[in-house]
């Protein structure tokens, strides 16, 4: 270990000031992660020792691709390697973030700003960079336009909370009331919309600019379509088994659908950076590795808001 | 009719120098009309007897809504009336262009550049502005930049004459062969890809930056998918019984699938002026009225290269 530090351009991070993270979609997700840096390599020029590190959902790239040029890494086209259970370059396999330590290439650490809570920072390397890059690409920023959330979990609430960040007039969609008072209270949304309620869906026709849909169970796209302006966006997020629409749905109003997968190493960066001039900070539940077994039951019950950190510093006291 | 032309902004096409239009899709379209203007309201403006002028698939909108003060008078918040049987604002049927003469408030009409072959000019006015609208939405007029075309009907043999006056390198995709020759000779294409070949279609993997889709059949879209590199779009333009697609189509690529309708006016009047300054021509066959029976028979065989135009004044000596 040490000689890889010594070789180059990786920097190391305090073993058990690193976070790991329950996502509510896969348990084992941990490649959300932050912690204090405990030593760099001699090439490394951003990062010293005692800054706040973070890295997300790729360590490695080929670094020389078009996409890799571009800054857009985890398109890489000979495949990014992903943060746990991926080969890297050197015949190891990545282990993520339940770890005791982790070792990482420059460019794919993040500097965490000075003053952003350490914990609350772990869920933007996911969660917040999948809704923040095409928020970004579809230029979902301009204050004023009208933004609707499908599904209120891990994603769904940071894109809450930067589409008020980017001043635009937020209607959370869910199939639970359940949601309601945290949508509105909690999160500072304008509306909150029961999507299996005709009514209320049908009186916002053409109402809406763009439609972040963040739900990975199977649910109908055409009614959601029909709730966009002409020309609006629907960026698609989640996972469900397919996409059906019927094509008047994109046809009639010059509608697009769009896919979307965690942003670059260069956005990343500037998201933590909006994030803390902002001060968007998601919505977190702070526990020991030893409260894992029942933080699981209660994902899957779906009693979590939004984001479980695990303290691994703490729990192996 | 010397009322309304009297009353205000109207302009009236000479009778017999309309042609309307057959569309290898639907055989009554008829809303691809040119002509020579025969007299021009008080408040006319834009126009005088004798100019050459078009009109495309609508004739009325209500000319206040959000969308046509942007000049998207297609998609009217109250409806565009429709070129043939649509219900106008003065209680009449819209009758297209299968008509002795027609006429129409001066917003809904296009002045055809000087010198441009008014035959040519009529599929310019839906198939034309219907791939040149999301081609321009979308940004392919970069040149240098890769072109998908599904389809060789009236509208894909727009796509590729666009695509190449844009500096695009197109490749056609078909189910027949036989398109093979007139996609590359005829029209200018760079490669032609038969779509049931799936050796040619995946050395195509991630190796186009948009495509236009103007097959009407059902077909599968992952497949074209995969084709778009990332962050690639597809347009869809033809209207399928359905879209169904793997949500990695989406995801993975970051990609969009889009839909489009014609143009607004201000977008229609500057793909003319663009058709003209670039040379750009629909390919037509010029037939007189008497011929429609026999046009109607080769277009069910698609025996059409590429759209057939009634030559209306002709056809009546």
């Amino acid at each position: 270990m040490d000689t890889e530090i010594g070789s180059g351009d990786c920097l190391a991070w305090a073993a058990r000031d690193a976070s790991g993270i329950l996502s509510p979609y896969r348990f084992n997700r941990r490649h959300e992660i932050v912690g204090v840096v405990t030593e760099v390599g001699s090439n490394v020029k951003g990062f010293k020792v005692g800054d706040h590190a973070g890295v997300g959902t790729y360590v490695n790239s080929c670094g020389e691709c078009e996409y890799c040029n571009d800054f857009l890494e985890v398109h890489c086209s000979k495949g990014s390697i992903f943060t746990f259970n991926g080969l890297d370059s050197d015949g190891t396999i990545t282990k993520g973030g339940y770890s005791s330590y982790i070792i990482v290439k420059e460019r794919y650490c993040y500097m965490i700003p000075d003053g952003y809570p350490l914990a609350m920072a772990a869920p933007l390397l996911c969660a917040g960079i999948t809704v923040y890059t095409p928020m970004m690409r579809h230029k979902m920023n301009q204050p004023g336009k009208s933004l609707g959330v499908i599904g209120l979990g891990g994603l769904g609430h940071m894109a809450v909370k930067f589409g008020k960040a980017f001043g635009l007039k937020v209607t959370v969609f869910s199939t639970s009331k359940s949601k309601k008072e945290e949508a509105l209270k909690l999160l500072g949304a304008d509306k909150f919309v029961i999507s299996s309620d005709q009514q209320q869906m049908e009186s916002m026709t053409k109402s809406l600019d763009f439609i972040v849909d963040t739900a990975s169970g199977d649910h109908p796209f055409d009614p959601y379509m029909s709730l966009l302006k002409i020309g609006g966006v629907l960026v698609l997020v989640g996972f469900p088994s397919e996409v059906r629409l019927n094509p008047g749905s994109l046809n009639l109003g010059s509608r697009s659908i769009s896919g979307s997968l965690p942003g670059g190493t260069k956005e990343t960066q500037a998201m933590l950076e909006f994030c803390a001039a902002n001060k968007v900070y998601p919505e977190i539940e702070l526990i020991n590795i030893q409260y894992v077994n029942e933080a699981l039951e209660r994902l899957v019950k779906r009693d979590v808001k939004f984001r479980f950190v695990i303290d691994i510093k703490n729990s192996l006291k």
